[in-house]
């Protein structure tokens, strides 16, 4: 697999068959978001998967007027957490003495050193922080269904209380941040299937400072 | 290539060799974050690619502690920018014209509705907006990195101000969010280099609702 040809191949889907996604190329889509890198590890989101139709219509018309929330697949939401607070970390914390065998003493430093940042900031900054480390996630994804031959899109226009009040997030501790559908280009009825790709000049995006 | 096992390969490498990364791959690296995802194709952001040891070591002594900047070889700062004009969103516009071979006129609608999100935005709006875009840009670069068997650590531990000024950012309109280092895993000396993977489990991450 080429993943540049993969990525030239791809584009923000905006008109989608309906067809769907095999449930293997999914599964590997999720993995590479699970895999995705975060700040410190702490992957301060969760990532709704929404396949279930009726679901899908009812975001469709209260949240998002995009064609591609019932065009598509698969309807994933990126919710990122509210607030980072003690008992995550120590969470987190557990999750790696028990995964790599070591003792939770041992990552005792480590912790503190989250804790100094995360606890001593404003929830907003936190906030804002998370809803970055969500956005590593989606490129994850993006790619990731680029190299499965899926197409997607990942959208920023949804009315966001909406999304969250359908979702049930806010008793959750979390909040929407971006969605992504998963599906089949329609290339006769999107006219972006065929356009050239518009991006920024290798000369223009990158300064290259050898 | 398999991409699930190259992102289970793939860790946030802390010690680094030393070892230039071939030019061939960092184009390849490059490609794929200049072909990623960003809300409306807007690209709001630059990336610094400093391969020169001397800034590498003003960067690590004045911004940034950590090792890789000096152990990794190629340090990619991406800058996002801190404000969206009109002269921005039209010169945009006027580079879609012109790779799609369209009139301009055909393009206002669509500018039209990108303006009328933008200018009636606070700076600091769009200035978040602009950091998550930079953020997927992070996420494709990541990926690809992994794909070529290149090591690589996002790192949001240094001081943006001093990188800010080191780039000379400010006077360009950008400010720096978030870097990576490029290069291979010394594993003698980097403890993560074995250890096990820390990831939330499926069920944890995901809520599929199908």
């Amino acid at each position: 697999m080429d993943l540049i040809e993969k990525l030239n191949w791809r584009y923000g889907t905006k008109k989608m068959t309906g067809q769907t996604v095999p449930a293997e190329k999914i599964d590997r889509i999720l993995e590479a978001i699970r895999l995705s890198a975060s700040s410190a590890g702490l992957q301060p989101y969760k990532v709704f998967v929404v396949s279930n139709h009726l679901l899908k219509g009812r975001i469709h018309e209260q949240a998002c007027q995009q064609p591609q929330v019932v065009e598509g697949s698969h309807f994933l939401v990126f919710a990122a957490k509210t607030n980072i607070d003690e008992a995550y970390i120590d969470d987190y914390m557990q999750t790696i003495a028990d995964v790599r065998e070591i003792p939770l003493d041992s990552l005792q430093p480590f912790s503190d050193s989250i804790k100094g940042g995360f606890l001593s900031r404003e929830a907003a900054a936190n906030e804002a922080w998370a809803a970055r480390q969500a956005y590593i996630g989606l490129g994850f994804g993006l790619v990731a269904a680029a190299a499965e031959g899926v197409d997607s899109c990942a959208m920023e226009g949804f009315n966001p209380e909406q999304m969250d009040e359908i979702l049930g997030l806010k008793d959750k501790g979390l909040h929407s941040v971006v969605v992504m559908a998963l599906g089949y280009r329609d290339a006769g009825k999107d006219f972006l299937a065929g356009a050239k790709k518009v991006r920024q000049s290798r000369e223009a995006l990158f300064v290259e400072l050898a």
